[in-house]
């Protein structure tokens, strides 16, 4: 199986659990259920719950155990794109091609698709599969424990506070300073790269592989998710806003810092290159260099969207 | 021991235990930080986790054990006040008589912190207390698909979007029609009820108890639940803005519908009181109509603010 049929057949694979995953509409007010579809089922990547099946794919894991886990952090990873669009926000229009949550259901019905989300996510987790493993069990603690910390005030959310504060003033009117390029590391190390590198964590955990196996892991999809975010910041500047599906330029605009504007275009292509070869490096010390895993690294920084 | 003097000792506790388990605030920006401390930190009757203690405390669980889950709840409780006092939804400026965090803190940063919370709850729970107890690690499991679906879209945030969409326009200009008391009912079994019943099930589950014992305590918080939110309704035709920490008579100038509204006061103090008499049956089925538990019901209906 080539690599770019592996990630179809996975995408595939992962479109038709999500919606399985949603409340059945008789417990649940038609007007949240269909703002969460809207979000949750309009298309995307699918890069989060590919990673964590691919991972678990790497440790031998049964991908019936792991699909739970990688649909709830899409959950979550689309929760924060609802949010992150807000108004209050990043005041986007567009996302995926089609108009924002905000713009189709309302602000305070987008920002409660968000908060629903995220919470099914951890009941996701907590609920599937039904097993009465307590080795399964304890393996689902840790995997929420991680996700949980990624996704919340020292990952995700920690990441966007930082981005908002330097762009967008506060009731006092204070701005942050503009970041410098250490502290924008650490920014999208928080805001994207965390739950990436969960994403990749919890398949492994889940998976039931030993530490060194998990730690190989972590250590590569720290570097996806770098290399993720150096990507978008690249693609922000070179891709046009159709094959892109959002507004491109934005951060350019917006006045943020971003690799190219702060390395130059060449520097940050070599820059998501060397994120690269390091998770290869890590990798390759498991026996996993031409691993699927590492293959969707590669397409992290090939993609034009 | 009294029982005021049981509520206020456990008040204490809980006061004690939540900054506990805040992010470290080398591992948090500031900004983001202080708004979480803001609202978890400032005050409110702490029902929901003296109600998980309590619950606890009546299946003899040890405390410890609890604590974390007890903490969990009232961020998410925390996070629920945050988003709802949004000027998207219910546009508050005073709660727990300070100015609401999106006034102080701006939108954005009080949308962060109402999702660092809420993905706060779950790393907490998952997290706390470390086991390596199987049984334990599968009733904190139980325990998060109950925290999380009461809290979900099927319930809190499910509550919150119905009364949400019978008062603001959707951007087609469409307002639902207004409740009628069953479906008034409903919204409240969902928006406040659910995470109330979880809190003392929770306790419960944590706590180790048999199913049986598990049942009565959750058929005796559902309705300690209701009777919170038909108190909730009374206090706010009745009572006085300083009392209650916010803006009182919101809801019937908003034309939301209430218990008041639709059956007048004494029909509503009645059908509390109702809901008391139920819970107490449940209870006094598993001798616990002596309990602190208990206690806590009459401390609902007899409450000022």
């Amino acid at each position: 199986m080539t690599l770019s049929s592996y990630i179809e057949a996975t995408r595939r694979d992962v479109e038709a659990a999500l919606p399985t995953y949603l409340p059945a509409p008789d417990a649940c007010p038609t007007v949240l259920l269909e703002a969460m579809k809207y979000s949750l089922l309009g298309g995307g990547k699918r890069l989060r719950p590919i990673l964590c099946l691919a991972s678990g794919d790497a440790v031998g894991a049964d991908r019936a155990m792991l699909m739970p886990t990688a649909c709830a952090i899409e959950m979550i990873h689309t929760y924060s794109l609802i949010h992150d669009d807000l108004p209050a926000m990043d005041n986007d229009t567009l996302r995926r091609g089609r108009p924002t949550l905000h713009v189709v259901a309302g602000e305070g019905q987008a920002i409660l698709a968000g908060d629903g989300l995220l919470t099914l996510a951890f009941q996701v987790i907590s609920a599937h599969p039904r097993s009465a493993d307590p080795a399964f069990m304890t393996r689902k603690i840790r995997a929420i424990e991680l996700v949980a910390g990624a996704a919340g005030a020292v990952g995700m959310v920690g990441g966007q506070a930082i981005d908002l504060a330097c762009v967008t003033p506060d009731p006092q009117g204070r701005v942050a300073p503009a970041l410098d390029a250490v502290a924008l590391r650490h920014m999208h190390l928080k805001k994207t790269g965390a739950l990436i590198r969960a994403s990749a964590t919890a398949g492994a955990i889940l998976g039931g592989a030993a530490s060194p196996l998990v730690e190989a892991i972590d250590t590569a999809a720290r570097e996806f998710g770098l290399a993720f975010q150096i990507v978008d910041d690249i693609l922000d500047v070179e891709g046009a806003s159709a094959e892109l599906g959002k507004t491109a330029g934005k951060d350019a605009a917006a006045g943020k810092p971003t690799y190219p504007s702060l390395f130059g275009l060449d520097a940050s292509k070599r820059m998501a290159a060397d994120c690269l070869a390091r998770a290869e490096t890590a990798l390759a010390s498991v026996q996993l260099a031409d691993s699927p895993l590492m293959g969707i690294g590669r397409w992290i920084i090939e993609r034009r969207n």
